[in-house]
């Protein structure tokens, strides 16, 4: 036995100097070279598991190299599982399972993922590839493109964010870039508090928690209050992640329809009576995607059906600072004598979208309990940016924003609706008129070829819309289309609008001839 | 009718006038003193509801002030909900739900909300008081704290990361700062992917997905494949948030017992062959808590097992790069030809934990559901910082970082490992000796009193470390504790161990007497 190991060795060590060739010329370092090629001998086949390794001296010795360069060879080919090496034993190939490189990946999954998917993440897997066929066709540059709904990067305040994160860095920066508290940046949570207050809304730092953006902060909220199968009331239309979030959640969905002054007030209370929700949904202000925005009577009757029942309200308040029109109302959190409403607010419709700060203004229980949850799912948000924003706010960066934003949206507002006037025909068209944020409401006098034909009218006809329907959870009552002046300057958005005019016309035109 | 209104009209100038004292000498501006006074008459019912206000014009004459001061202050009034206003009549006082401030909150909530809390976030809200309680408690000055699992700070590169902010921001701080791509920042990605071949993961860009942590990249993968009642098998102990994340989504935890070489296989596979899991979710590289890393020939069982019966594996490297003793052992998901494994890698533990960045890389087709599924969560992580990170590892940083980390935690380890042979009585108490990361897990042999009260009689001797029950979801087996000596310099580990030791000799003098 130990006569054949011994035979094994000097034949596995004339072998490998037999067949291992070291290029000194080449940029390659040498113990890579051994590597290298000690691996492919085993790969294939050419020596085999068990056989003893050459010594490192007398491989050295055989290659003409020094002995560092072969340990440093072994040891990275035993960390990558072709040796084995016991105390006191000989090294030796190892049978193992191969490591995978591209060419040896069998084309075939052993698991069909398909299978294994739940079936709510396939359902927005399917809703998400349509979206992206959209606006992947939206995004080409001869295309005028009212989907995106984000503030104008040409507007965004870079270079003074730049600095404000540059500062926070060089005086915080240790604690900063260490785990935050889920419950957000404290001198942030009472920049919020203090800027609420602005809005009529009374409240502590510790009745706000930062989140990751307005989105995070309501799927939160629903998985705090609603268990599978609760029910949970929005308007519809509404957001359509909101939607998606509702749907991920397996809550039973209840529609109450929007009317022009809001969300119909009376069927919500008839539903709140029979059946109440875990929590009812609303966007007061320049809805999404209506554009509407709610008075203060109907903010009063909303919170009065609210506090009767005692059910919660969510009120987002996505474009709060976004108000360029007439007089600002108030939000509905400010009547709050009762602590019925949980407010969601969020920074990315004004200002940074990527940086993923938005937050939660309810009554301290709720926040008390949002925060383990938080600290459960991202541990928390990105504190530094959180910081960083905080000082921008701070030093009135914040202030001088909104100012330029309302200017610059007035008129690109203005813009877009005196646009409608002109290219529109009213017979067939009818749309919201906006006092702040950027989404305008179409609708389709009438029946016609359905949403998704006109979007791919409007396509040929280089422009691109949102359809209606993903905004309403059940059938919609109509045909919508969402159009946003986020991205685009005054000229482009009169633009957009004619072609949207010359695109509905066509359909019209055509209709009429087949009737 | 007419001559009341007129009359009323009169009264409320007089009244108001009268009422209202303005003063020229203070900072607040006059328009703000207009409006604080007037909404204290209306909320103090001095003025009533239906009473038609003076005209800018004769309010203006009266107080001596410029008339657009009272415009302005009307306007606010309005906004705030004092006022009615319709075109072509009088502005009048309206009645109107008060707005909240602190003084007329009502002490009682009308939303009992203990009640409307799910119960799976009122468990984890317990568990969270406790900790923090804990936490707090360690975190003063004269105690040693081996609770914080994350880089010393003093450690961090942060000069020069923030360079690299800068240079992203001015580069491209206009499309950083928009909303980014859920998936995450694409040369990240691809960095990523690059960084996996040197652990012997040969896989593609598109097969990586960017996470805010690898918390957030579990509960991720759990939405993904689990649904409530499904079954996932853990290693027991594991680390504790992902209990948490589990008992959330309502699935029947099955734990595995860790021995010493890593979790007990035999019990795994009969498990998987009577009733197969959704998902086994390991951590086979210094196992939080244990410190525990398998060794190559564990890994080839375990995913054995997982090909053999078609079960995904997640494993978790969350410490992958923090193997400083001995020879590296590759990932398991290197050795996955048939790509049952799903990775979960993150920055958190060697860089900048704040950045919130980790990964999971998997099969495509989970790449592209988990995809919608974050859209739908945080929309995306923070893609700026992401960039920053790319840039700093791209340029050498990150190397440079790691073998800083090494050679401190190295000699940290080492003198935390010799201070433990030095204070620990070897009768009483054994303990892991892992070759990376930054965790030890100690064992008290034979039974004493709880683990609170073993951690009450640590803190009495100014050291404060984890108790082993979190990491248990059904009981553990015995009287554990976990060490960090993540935040620690040599010294300071060198004393804890000496007062850990101390205190559980006095805990066995104090039982050998009571026998």
């Amino acid at each position: 036995m130990k006569q054949t190991h011994v035979s094994l060795y000097r034949v596995a060590i004339i072998y490998m100097s037999l067949l291992i060739t070291i290029d000194a010329q080449s940029k390659k370092p040498i113990f890579r070279q051994i590597i290298e090629q000690i691996t492919e001998m085993v790969d294939s086949d050419a020596i085999k598991p068990g056989w003893r390794l050459p010594s490192t001296r007398s491989m050295a010795d055989k290659l003409e190299v020094n002995r560092s360069t072969v340990y440093r060879a072994y040891e990275e080919l035993w960390s990558l599982g072709y040796l084995e090496s016991r105390p006191g034993s000989y090294t030796t190939v190892r049978r193992r399972t191969k490591i995978i490189s591209k060419q040896n990946q069998p084309a075939r999954s052993l698991i069909k993922w398909p299978d294994r998917i739940t079936a709510g993440v396939k359902a927005i897997h399917s809703a998400h590839l349509r979206d992206e066929a959209l606006v992947n066709k939206a995004s080409t540059p001869d295309i005028i493109n009212f989907i995106p709904l984000s503030p104008d990067s040409r507007l965004l305040p870079i270079d003074a964010f730049r600095k404000c994160l540059n500062e926070v860095l060089v005086t915080e920066g240790g604690e900063l870039l260490q785990y935050g508290s889920p419950a957000g940046y404290g001198p942030l949570r009472k920049f919020i508090s203090e800027r609420m207050r602005e809005h009529s809304i009374s409240i502590t730092p510790d009745e706000i928690m930062i989140t990751s953006g307005a989105q995070n902060a309501f799927e939160l909220l629903l998985r705090l209050l609603a268990e599978p199968g609760s029910k949970v009331a929005v308007e519809a239309p509404t957001y359509s992640r909101a939607i998606d979030i509702l749907c991920l959640r397996n809550v039973e969905i209840i529609e109450i329809p929007m009317r022009s002054e809001g969300m119909n007030l009376n069927i919500l209370e008839n539903l709140v009576k029979r059946q109440p929700p875990v929590l009812i949904y609303t966007i007061p202000n320049f809805q999404n995607p209506t554009g509407i925005t709610t008075d203060q009577s109907h903010r009063e009757r909303l919170i009065g059906i609210c506090e009767r029942y005692a059910i919660p309200l969510v009120e987002d308040g996505f474009e709060e600072e976004m108000k360029y029109f007439g007089k600002a109302v108030l939000p509905i959190k400010s009547m709050d004598r009762n602590k019925v409403v949980i407010y969601i607010g969020t920074f990315s419709k004004i200002l940074f979208p990527g940086l993923r700060i938005g937050w939660i203004a309810a009554a301290k229980e709720c926040i008390d309990h949002l925060i383990p949850l938080q600290r459960t799912s991202i541990i928390s948000g990105n504190i530094l940016d959180q910081a960083a924003l905080f000082r921008f706010c701070k030093s009135g960066h914040y202030d001088l924003h909104i100012k330029r934003m309302h200017s610059v949206y007035r008129k690109r507002m203005q813009k877009a609706l005196k646009a409608m006037q002109t290219y529109f025909n009213k017979d067939h068209i009818e749309w919201t008129v906006p006092t702040g944020g950027y989404t305008i409401w179409i609708r389709l006098r009438g029946k016609s070829a359905g949403e998704d034909g006109i979007i791919k009218q409007f396509i040929d006809h280089k422009v691109a819309v949102l359809p209606g329907s993903s905004y309403f959870y059940g059938a919609s009552d109509g045909m919508f289309f969402r159009i946003s002046i986020a991205h685009l300057d005054e000229e482009t958005i009169e633009e957009g609008i004619r072609r949207l005019g010359m695109g509905l016309n066509e359909i019209y035109k055509r209709q009429n001839k087949r009737r």
